[in-house]
């Protein structure tokens, strides 16, 4: 089959031909991939990186983690789907039997495997998973929707972490899960959504997206507007989506005393200069996040989905044969798109 | 000055000329009342039912607790608010210093006086209140929607007790709370509202606002219409507005297990035959609502106002003279209105 | 092997030799059972009475579902477990697939199966059971202590429902998982812990605990004696063990405003008359408990253990010969004991 | 009347007559002065630190915010103490009117005055305070610890931030608050206390406190013995009282995934190294703390004192007379001390 492969270390990836996987244990289902679509962490993988170099230790690997498919083939002992069911899936292989696992945790079992990157991810036209990470979706979800359903939850988990209803909330970073944070905010009752961003093409998705205003930290300050706009007392919520860590203290800054922080974004150096005098006297709550809660934030993308309610046409920019894929990490490594979904099967193909 | 009085026990209340109240103490405030609006509870104390018999203990008292209006004297320690502000204000009158009033419950004050019920209240022209209660409000919401600021509180309160964002969600009864409740479930994020309710025009009302679907439980089983949608799981959420016994144990019924009741209706029988074992073996959580939450429901609906965020224009349907307050109070009885606001001054001549 | 059976409907258990249970999914564990301990729902099935007639559908069934046991042999795919751990295991099967199995709620699992209920239990030499929900125990934690660690996880959920911390609680019924609960509110930070019973067995019992003051309601009013002791105010949590109609409802109205209900016990009728109004002008939390949180509630207990932090020496009242079952069931079913357990399997023999 | 006075800016503080504080609001109380504590900050006010050189604008101010006295003459609004009162307060005079006031965040009052800091304190023999701090206590309570009451607050927030029930606790600095953490962690049902810190005095203080295991990080790592301990998995929570950057990190390394942290440290620097990306990737609840909520951690503290469940006689170490402060403030600076109370009346002289 054909897949696209970390083949060895170094730039690029590659489009090869590789042999199908098959299943190998009794809860494993195969599953043909439909749709993909491409993340921060494939242009990383792409571009090879520091954090590629120090995570990516097998090679080939096949690369990515974000799809839809249809199951055509499931292990002895799976209930859960059959063949014909349209699935998703999370990226994080749990173990189901840790601490974590048993505690509501899976996205931080303790032996997690991350698809293309500790295992074969799902650039491919097929891939074989365990039955306990797959999720069956309605037909009437757009497949390139369900595509992007894996990064929606990383959003959803962050924006959700903080309750929303009537509040202040300023956002950090209008990339693709920004952008879509702004969406999930809109819908969760946020009465004033802040964006705070330097890059011109996201300045006006934030826009075109109904963020209530947008500031270019580059032109104005940041914690000045937010306390101009709260008449001095500070936003209620702050979601850092940025990795930088000007905005992550600017938005500490920005926070009302009690004030809530849901931090997704990752920060080139372990050890980061950070306001924590600041955060202390104003008894905040901040909540890191990574991964998407299992099986919750499923189930919320799910229904706003089902019943229509949430609209992604803004936020998936861009579609492409699965054989374009380099002008696809090229765009995306560009900072201009929202998502990017790689078409890899045609539905009457399958 | 003019005010709607319950002169004396029985049916009836009369627009009569009062003595215009003054301040007494150093954190008094002196409020000319702009418009009102009428809640179920002044019907109550209108008709003279069980509860306003046994409850209604001085006469002649002002009736009415619902209000927007501009402070015109503020007593010698008040820094809070000051001539010329805009003002609405909560109706539970709490006494500061008990358990509750220190603990962030104040709207369940040990000491709690009701505008209205305990003492004078607010249908009248002018009004005396303490600037414990008194939110200033911004000048761009409109007068109408900020008479009904305090039932608006109560749907928030119950609304709001559960996470809605993504969720299914029974409400039972669409009043003029329940007509809220939708409005505001729809901005908190709720996948799906289910609306349960047997009177034609407030079945047209919960449409109009936006329900998902509309069950009428003369007509169809709330229980089985619930589990067809949510194949057979139940609701997320469920939201009792109606008071009635049937409903509510419907309610429970229609819940997933680990789902969430709140409870705002007050039934007919102070003991009411309760599902409780399915309640039990569903592991439910059940919040049971009373007054608003003082002040977190109030910045909330505040800041919806000011944003554009939430409308209320079908809500309020309807707005009467001062004068004619008893077509008002006959038409509310009927049950064929939203929320009913009095025109008391017109803001000329304050 | 040896099993503790329901041969037919009708009052009664047999002791029989019964085909010792083998292997059939990757899975699948199995259990050489050292002790097992007797719950009220035991004494149910063993009496026939109205709830095991309509809840028991198969004979013969081995009954029972409290125990410690000791892997002798896994399935070909069973990593979290090998021969020779010592082993409890929550009573609750679940499917780990459906909606309430993947958002951390598998004590509810919509195609649950409850041990010695809806199949084969744990009274007999040896068990299967799948390794979703066997859990590794340390072997300081003495047998006849691991032995009931199930029902233990009944009173934890139920305990720590609410936050106990410098609070004063209010406890009705004082059987084994009442006596539990008052050593895990001990344990929490309660301030002052009310027992209400009217048994004498359980009132010395509930003393002997440490119960601050226990209340006999056959002899006192317990609303008016929880008023007393807080000044009027009410208790902060009530946690209603008593399956009964008058305790559940002097429990609400022995409540503060804003007080927290946790409710485990179950009734003789489907629907009860309950204090409806009095819990919505109270704006009370509820929570209906059934099952244990897995795993939260065992990770808890095995700490509490593990570290001797919980003393259940005086809970685990009597200890009988697998063969004496019938006199552990009689003495059960008179009330005067804590929790009974019985010696299966010496584990010299194992 | 006799006071402990910041007379000017530089080294030491000053016992002098200085004039009797007289009634001047409504809601204003005199207090007789009983006992009072000494606190860190009041040895950096003593020492002239940079924080107390940038923080301290009046002189003369009396110092002082921790203490128990009994109420001597009220203003004419007063209704929630009397003339003969014992009553402890908050060292943080709240507004009342604010966002944060008003939505029970008194403790971060937008218009904060702070006792001894930011207005003359209670290191005197009267204090007049509004009524909306004081808070009546119990006969029953030892002097010396309702003097220390404040403090405790402060380790009550911290360490409530979390639900320590069953979990395995690292407190990060045993100071006097860190003590009373220790105290409050066991009372709170933690299954195993791990103390870091590096001074002799206080591990032998934290070790007669009842914490599980203390770990000099000078002499080991604390990442290792916590790890070790808890087979790999982290500790479930994390209170650093330290103000030391090391400490911090290390606690936020030996956290397992999903842990909490809460801190009340302050640091040196405004801005430190912060292992943000270990927190990540941990998805972590981080609560900073500053003060004590007001007024849920008092009454939590009043309950475990009233009823005898909080054991403060080994973190009270030290009483000294009024005159002899100097001696009490280099013993406190030196770090061999719990906390320490001077006496400034005697009740029989009130």
């Amino acid at each position: 089959m054909k897949a696209i492969v970390k083949a060895k270390p170094g730039k690029g990836l590659t489009l090869m031909e590789v042999e199908e996987p098959t299943l190998q244990f009794s809860h494993d289902v195969k599953i043909k991939i439909l749709k993909v679509s491409v993340c921060g962490t494939d242009v990383h993988i792409y571009e090879w990186n520091d954090w590629a170099k120090d995570r990516i230790k097998q090679f080939p690997q096949i690369d990515g983690h974000e799809f839809v498919g249809r199951v055509i083939e499931v292990g002895n002992e799976v209930k859960s789907v059959k063949p014909g069911d349209l699935v998703v899936s999370d990226s994080h292989i749990p173990c189901g039997y840790c601490h974590q696992c048993r505690t509501g945790n899976m996205h931080v079992c303790q032996n997690l495997k991350i698809l293309g990157v500790d295992r074969d991810g799902v650039f491919s036209e097929y891939a074989v998973l365990p039955d306990t990470v797959l999720i069956k979706i309605d037909e009437s979800i757009p497949l390139k929707y369900a595509s992007v359903m894996e990064p929606l939850g990383n959003a959803i988990f962050t924006t959700t972490a903080a309750d929303l209803r009537g509040k202040v909330v300023l956002i950090a970073g209008a990339g693709p899960i920004g952008a879509m944070a702004i969406e999930i905010a809109k819908l969760s009752g946020a009465a004033f959504i802040i964006v705070s961003e330097p890059s011109d093409y996201r300045i006006n998705m934030a826009k075109s997206l109904g963020a209530d205003l947008v500031i270019n930290p580059k032109e104005k300050s940041v914690v000045e507007e937010v306390l101009k706009i709260t008449s001095g007392l500070g936003a209620d919520v702050f979601l850092e989506m940025s990795g930088n860590e000007n905005a992550l203290n600017d938005g500490i800054k920005s926070l009302k005393s009690t004030g809530v922080a849901s931090i997704l974004g990752v920060y080139p150096e372990s050890k980061i200069k950070f306001e924590m005098n600041t955060a202390v006297f104003k008894n905040l709550t901040i909540h890191t996040i990574t991964g998407r809660k299992m099986f919750e934030t499923w189930y919320m993308a799910i229904n706003w989905l089902k019943y229509h309610k949430l609209d992604l046409s803004k936020v998936v920019t861009h579609e492409f044969d699965f054989e374009n894929f380099e002008e696809a990490f090229e765009l995306m490594a560009s900072g201009k798109s929202g998502k990017i979904v790689l078409n890899v099967t045609k539905e009457e193909e399958v």
